[in-house]
C-alpha cells in the first residue's frame, strides 16, 4: 500500500525564548553526533538497504536530516554557503511528489551511490558550515535550527526501527549493536569464523526460557481519573510541533487508566487463548489484515519464544512491556481483556502530571529495548490510543515550505502517545502526537488499558 | 481492498414506548413494500449482478432484509413458524466470517440461483408470517421489528446506490427508472428497436448544457455558531442505533457553517482550477488514490458534461449539490476553497435545531437525485465530516447476535451526517452516524464547508 | 492476469467444394439451434453472469456468434439487410482493443441489459435474415458461413464450460441441466420447497463412493510408433482453421503412446502419494501456481470425493478420464508416473489413423461428462501436449478482418488435441489445434501419457 | 510475478576428454579471477542491492558460484576440506524451494550481512582449497569443475546485466565502470565534488546526437538457406548442458535469414511509425504487457535519446544492434517489418557453419556494449527465436542434485541463441539454448529477422 509515515517537517510554534543560544548549539551538536553514533556499526550495505516501502535506508536518514539544515538554515541564512552537491536534492529531500515519476520512496534502497562515506562527508560539511555561521544566525534561523533538531530526533527513532526491521529480515539474524553479544561462536567449522569481520554476529544460541503460563491478564492497578473540563494541546512557552496546537478545552467523563503497560507474558496469554483466531475480538479491517498477512504474533517475535532485537535474537522477558504490536492487535487485546484503549485526551490529561523526560528513553546509541520496570507514564513503548490523527480545533498549518505538509497525514492514522525506548530523551511532551496507520508494528508500539469509571 | 461497508445490524436502544403497535405494523408494511417497489423495474440479471466487492446485488438486499426478520423475529418469537428454506442462511446472512472460505462477499454476484422470483417468494413468505404472528408479538419482538425496519431502510439506500453503480458500468447507460425517459429513440435502424423490451432504455441524446464558467467558489452565507458546552449523541426516548450513544457533553469553540451544500458549478470551478492535479491540496492518502485510480472528476460524471443518474445520462444541473465525491475529494475541495469540513460535533450541534425529516429525502421509489433548492440541513447528500467513526464516550455494544458486530467498523472510516435523497424519510436523526472509507464515492455524498469563527 | 482465451475468428482455407450448399444450410440451422438448446435451461441472471475474466457470460456467447454472422455475412452479402441494433456492436464484437478503456472483457458480467430475451430476439432476427438471403449467397459468403459455423461450435464448448464454472461457484451447487436429477428434496422444511421454481435444483445427497485405493498408475498399454518423416498439419480439401496449416514434414524418433487417458482413480493415487506437495515433480511456474493458488486437486473436485458437473454434484467415477486438470498438473502427473506428455506431432501422427468424429463428443444439449470407455483417440477430454502453440512453418494469417487476430495468441499457450465431450461432433480433426495457458483447467482437459521408445 | 530465470545447474554430458587437466585448471583460475574483476568497482552497497525479484545482488552471484564449487566439488571430492561457514548454505544455495518460507528470492537484497569483504574471503577460501586439492581430483570431479566453470560463466553475464539494471534505477545514473568516463564534473559547486570518492560518477552531459530519420527498415541482405533434413542439438565430444541434447534430425523448409541484427536506427523508425501504439502488430499478451507497464521504448533507453549503459548514460549509436528488447517487442518489430523471427532450428542450422567463439563477446571486465560491425552470427546480442524452451527429443535430466532442476524451466520461456557482448568468450555453442520469459529485457537481447523462402 504505502502510506509511509513521514516524520513531519513541522513548523515550530516559535523559537523558545528560554532556550539560550548556547544551549541550542550544544543540543544541535549532541543531536548531530548521536545520529552518527546510532549508525556507527552499520556497513555501507546495511545503511543502503530498505526493507519495505514504509522504511528508509539509514543512509537516507543521515543525509535527509543534513539536507534539512542545508535547505532551511544554511542556504537562506548563512551568507556565502557553498552547497555540498546540488544533485543530492533529488535524492534527499522528501517533497517527492514534485519529482519525476521513477524515483519513488519505495526505491530508496536502490540508490547505492552516493555511498555511506559520501553521506558522512555531507554531514561533516553541513556541521562545519553550521558551526562557522553560528554567530550570524538571527532569531528566525535559531527557530529553524530548533525545528531541525526536533526533526532529526524523529529520524533517530526511525533510523533505529528501520534498521531493526531490516536486520530482522536477514535469516542469519545479525545484531545491529554487536557489543551486547557475549556468546562465543558455536557450531561452526574453524576456518570461516576467523575471516568474519566484527560486525558479523552469530545468532544467539541461548536456550529459550518459556514464560510462565499465565491464566490471562495479570493484576492491573487502575488509576481513577475524574471527569470535567481539561485543557489539552500544547500551551507552554517552548518548542512544539504545530499539530500539537492549538490548546483547547475538552469535556471528559470519569475514567480509569492502567498503571502500567501490557507485558509480554500477558500477550502470550492472549495468544494461548486463541486471540489471533477469534474474529469477534477484532475490528473488521484488523481481521482482514490478520488473515491476509497471516499474523499470529507481534512483529519480531519468533516461534521459538525469542524475539529479534537490536542486540539480535533474545529470550523474551515476560515482565517487559510488549512491543511491535499494531493498533489492530492492541484493540483486539483490549477487547479480549474486557477493557479498551484510552482516547488521546484521556491519556494526555493523565500524563500532564508526569515528567515527560523520565522513563526508558533514548540516551546513548545502543541496543535499546523495553524494560520491565516501574510503570512510568513515558518511555518504553509508544501507546496506541483509540483516537484518529485529526486536527485539533484551531489548528493551522505553518506558512511556507517547512509547514507545507503538516496536515497531509491527517487521514487513516491513529495517535500514539508517550514515546519509547528509542525516542531521544528530551524530545517528548504530554501533548506530543505521534501517528501511524493501524497496521504498523515496526515501531516500539505497545498499549496501556483504560476503562470507563464505574 | 474491500472494507465493504456493511449496514450495521445494530441494537435498538429499546422499543420506543410512544410508537404504538399499530404504527409499527403500518411502518413495517410500508417499508417492506417500498423495498419491493425500488426493485420493481429490475430484471433477474439486474438484480443478480455485483459491480464491485463493496456493493451487493439487489437480490441480496431483498433477501437479506427478509432473512433478518426470519432469523431475529420469526424463528424466536413466532410459534410454529415454518422456514422458507434453511439453505438460504448460507447466502443471505451477513455473518460471513464464520462461513467457509469460498463464498466471500466479493462473489455475491455469482449466485444466480435462487432467482429473483424465488427471492420475491421468500419476501412474501416472511411478510405473510409476520402478519399472521403479529398479535402474539411481545415488547421484545416489537423492539426487534423496529430495528428490522431501520435496518431495511439502510438497505433501501444501498440498493439504490449499488444498482446505480452497476448500471453506470453498462456502456449503453440504461436508466434504472425508465419512466423518466421521454426522448424518442434516435439513430437506430428500424428493425431492432421494435424488438427491444420496455426496460431496455436508450441513453439520452440531450445536447450537453455547459455550466456557466465560474471563477471559483460562489457566494456562501456563513452561519455563526457560538462555542461552549453542548450535548451530543442520542438522548431522546425513541429508537436509535447504539453507536449514536451515549449522549455526552463536548466543548466547542465558536465556528461558522455554510448555509448550503457545495454545487456542481463550484465543483467544475475546482476542476477548471486544476484541483485534481495539485498535490498540495490533497491529503497524502488522497493524492495516492487520485494517482493510482486516475481520478479526475466525481464518480458518475462523464467527460461530455453529463452525469449518470438513476434516470440515465443527464445534463448536470449547475445549481444542484455535487454528489458522489469521496472524503479525499471533499477535503481537497475545502482546502482549495480556504475553508475546512466541519467536525461531527459542529455539524450535530447546528443540526439539532432543524427538522431531520425535512428536505430532499426518499419518499417513493423513483429516480431520486440531489436537487437545487433551499439549503435544508438534511437530505440531498450525505455530508462528509472531518471526524473519524470512533466510539462515543460510554459506547457499549448491544448483547447477543444483533449487537455482535456493532463496533467492528470503527477503524478507517469517516463520519457522514444528514442523509441524502436516497435515505428513506423518517430514518434520519441529528445524532445519526453514517460512515464510509475515505475513498468511497458511490453513495450520494457531498459536502458543506465550515471555518473557525474569526 | 487475463490472457483470456478467445475463440479464434479464423479464416477458412476456402469454402470446401464437397460441402453442398444444402448441406451447409442444414448444418447452419442445426448449429444455431443447438446453441439455443445449450442455453435453454438458463435464467436471465445465469446467462448474464461472468465467473472470471477468462470466461464470458452465456448471453455474450449467444450474441457474439450472431454478431459474427451479421457482421461478416449479412452486412456485406445480404442486400437490404436491416441491422438489429448497431449499439450492440460495442458489446458483442470481440475486437475489444479498439474500444474505449472502460468496457473491458473482465466486465462483461456487468452488462445486464440487453437481457436474455433481447439476445434471443437478436438471434432470431439474424437466423431469419440468413434464411431469407440464402439463395443470393455466393461462394465467398458460403465460405464465411462455414467459418461462422465452426466459430459457433467453438463457442458452444466455451458456453458449456463457462456456465459450469459459474455454477460451481454457487454454494448451493445447482445443476445446469436439472433433468438429470432424480433425487427428491430432502432435509428441507415444507414451505419453501413448494415455492421453488423448477430450475432451482438442490445439490445431490448421494453418499460418496470412495474410489478403491490404488497403488499408483494402473496398467497402461503402450502403442509403439515408428520414427521417420511424417506429414503434419491440415492437408485435406475441406474446411480448416488457418493455424492448422501449412502442412509440412517433420522427423520423428520412435515413441510410445498410452492407449487411453489417465483416470480419476489414477489421479487420486497421485494425490495420495503427495503429488501436489512435492516440488521436484513440478515445473517451476507450476509449483509457484500450486502454492499461490493453494491447488490440491483438479478444478471442480470437492473434498468429499464428489465433483461438480453439469448435472450438479456427483460421485466421481474412478474409471472415467480425469478432467479439468491444467498443463502444470498434467506435466507433474506424467513426471510422477515416469513418463511424459506427447508432443503435438507425436499425437497428430498417431491420430491420423483414427476417426476424428468418433468417441464421446457433443451431440445434443445435456449434462455431458467424460465417460469410462474404450479409449478412443478423440473425445472425452482435450489432451495436453508438451508443445507450445506456435506457428506451423509457412503459416500465414488470412487477409482482412476475419483473419486479423489469428496469430495473436501464439505466446504463452500450450497445444491441446482431440476434442472433448463438450466439442460438437463433426468439429474435430487430427490437425485441430486448441490452446490454453498452462494454468487453465476450466475446459474438459485431461492427458494421455507418452514415452520414448526403448 | 517472478518467474525468475535461474542459471541452470545443469549436468555436463560428461567430462570432455580433449580438455586436459591443466587446461581445465587454467580456465578455472581465469574464470574465477574474471568474476572478481567484474565486481571490482562495486561498493559493498552496490553488491548487496537487488533491483527486482528476477535479479540477484552481485554479492549473491559471487557467493553462489563459490558455494557451487564447495558443495559439488570440495565437500565430496576434497578430503579434509573445512567449510568456510555452514550458515551460508541458507543464503547462497539456490534450491530455495526447500528453505523456510521467509527467505525468498525476492528478498536477497535485504541480506546485507555477510558483507562484500566476507564474500570475497569466502571466494578466496574456496579458490585456495581447489588449488590445494587439485592433484587429487579424479575424472568425476573434473567433470563437475568443468560444469562449475560453465555455471560461473552464466553468472558472470547475469552479474553484469543485474548490476546494469540496478544502476539504471539510480536517478544520478552512475557508471558501473567509471574509467570510461572522461568528462569533467560540470555544474556543481566546488565544495562537494572534492569529497566525492572515485566510484561516484556524474552522468554525462554529452549533447544528444539525434539519429538520422529513417523511413523504416534499412537494407537487409537475406541469406537463403535450403530446406531438408538437418541434425540439431549438441553432438560433439566436449562439454554441453544437458538441455542441448539429444541430437536429432529435423526437417526444414527453405528459408532466409538476415545477415545482421536489427539496429538502433531501425528501432527508432519503428517507434516513429507508432509501433508501440498499434495493437495489431502485437501478440495479445505482448499488447497487455505494453499497456500495463506503459512500455514505449527498449529498457534502458531514455527520452532524451541516450541510453543507460555500463559506462553510464551515452548517446545511442544508430548503427549498433538494438539491445534490451523483450520477445514481445522483437515479435512486434518483425511483424511491422513484414518478416518474422527465426525458429531455433533455422538459426542453429545456419549458425553451425560459423565460429561460435568469434564476434563481440566478453573478454575482460569492462563496460561492454553491442557494437556496430560486421554482422557475425555470434555475440553482440542474444537473438530471440520464435521457439519455446521445451525439451529436445530424447532429453533426459541428469541424475542427482546437479541435474535436479534441469527441466523445471521448460514452461513459459522462449529460446535465445548466439550469446552477447556479456557472454564470456568460449562459453557459446550453436546448440546453446538460453531462455527467458517473453517480457524480459534486462539481458542484452536483440533480434535477427527471418522469412520463408519465396
Amino acid at each position: 500500500m504505502g502510506t509511509g509515515k513521514q516524520p513531519v517537517i513541522a513548523a515550530a510554534r516559535s523559537f523558545s525564548a528560554d532556550a539560550g543560544e548556547n544551549a541550542v548549539l550544544a543540543r544541535l551538536r549532541a543531536t548531530r553526533a548521536r545520529t552518527l553514533a546510532l549508525a556507527a556499526s552499520l556497513s555501507d550495505a546495511d545503511a543502503s538497504a530498505q526493507s519495505m516501502p514504509d522504511a528508509s535506508p539509514a543512509k537516507w536518514h543521515l543525509a535527509h536530516t543534513s539536507w534539512f539544515f542545508e535547505t532551511f538554515v544554511l542556504r537562506p541564512h548563512a551568507l556565502g554557503y557553498h552547497r555540498f552537491d546540488p544533485a543530492l536534492d533529488l535524492l534527499f529531500n522528501s517533497y517527492y511528489e514534485s519529482l519525476g515519476p521513477r524515483f519513488t520512496r519505495a526505491k530508496r534502497g536502490l540508490v547505492t551511490r552516493p555511498g555511506l562515506d559520501v553521506v558522512r562527508a555531507y554531514r561533516a560539511h553541513v556541521d562545519e558550515a553550521l558551526d562557522r555561521a553560528w554567530d550570524g544566525f538571527g532569531i528566525e534561523a535559531l527557530g529553524l535550527i530548533e525545528l531541525g533538531i526536533a526533526h532529526e530526533e524523529q529520524h533517530q527513532e526511525l533510523l533505529l526501527t528501520d534498521i531493526l526491521h531490516l536486520f530482522a529480515e536477514n535469516p542469519l539474524a545479525p545484531a545491529v549493536f554487536a557489543g551486547a553479544c557475549t556468546l562465543p561462536f558455536a557450531g561452526r567449522d574453524g576456518v570461516g569464523v576467523r575471516s568474519l569481520p566484527p560486525p558479523y554476529t552469530a545468532p544467539h544460541r541461548t536456550p529459550t526460557q518459556p514464560s510462565p503460563q499465565v491464566g490471562g491478564l495479570q493484576e492491573v492497578s487502575w488509576i481513577r481519573r475524574p471527569g470535567g473540563i481539561v485543557r489539552i494541546g500544547y500551551h507552554g512557552p517552548g518548542f512544539a510541533f504545530d499539530a500539537e496546537g492549538s490548546a483547547h478545552d475538552v469535556s471528559l467523563q470519569p475514567y480509569e487508566l492502567a498503571d502500567r503497560l501490557i507485558t509480554n507474558a500477558e500477550w502470550e496469554a492472549f495468544i494461548s487463548d486463541n486471540g489471533y483466531a477469534r474474529p469477534l475480538l477484532w475490528l473488521s479491517d484488523g481481521w482482514a489484515w490478520v488473515q491476509r498477512e497471516a499474523i499470529a504474533q507481534p512483529l519480531h517475535w519468533r516461534d521459538d519464544g525469542r524475539e529479534f532485537t537490536l542486540a539480535g535474537l533474545r529470550a523474551r522477558d515476560p515482565d517487559a512491556p510488549v512491543a511491535h504490536v499494531s493498533y489492530y492487535e492492541a484493540d483486539a487485546f483490549a477487547t479480549w481483556a474486557g477493557a479498551r484503549l484510552p482516547t488521546e485526551t484521556e491519556w494526555e490529561a493523565a500524563a500532564a502530571e508526569h515528567d515527560s523526560h523520565a522513563g526508558n528513553q533514548l540516551d546513548a546509541a545502543g541496543p535499546v529495548a523495553p524494560r520491565a520496570g516501574t510503570g512510568e507514564m513515558f518511555g518504553n513503548c509508544w501507546q496506541w490510543t483509540r483516537s484518529a490523527f485529526l486536527p485539533h480545533p484551531g489548528y493551522r498549518a505553518a506558512a511556507g515550505a517547512v509547514g507545507e505538509y503538516n496536515g497531509k497525514f491527517m487521514s487513516g492514522q491513529m495517535v500514539l502517545k508517550g514515546g519509547s525506548c528509542a525516542t531521544p530523551r528530551g524530545h517528548m511532551r504530554a501533548s506530543y502526537r505521534n501517528f501511524f496507520p493501524p497496521s504498523a508494528g515496526w515501531q516500539f508500539t505497545g498499549l496501556r488499558l483504560a476503562r470507563d469509571a464505574a
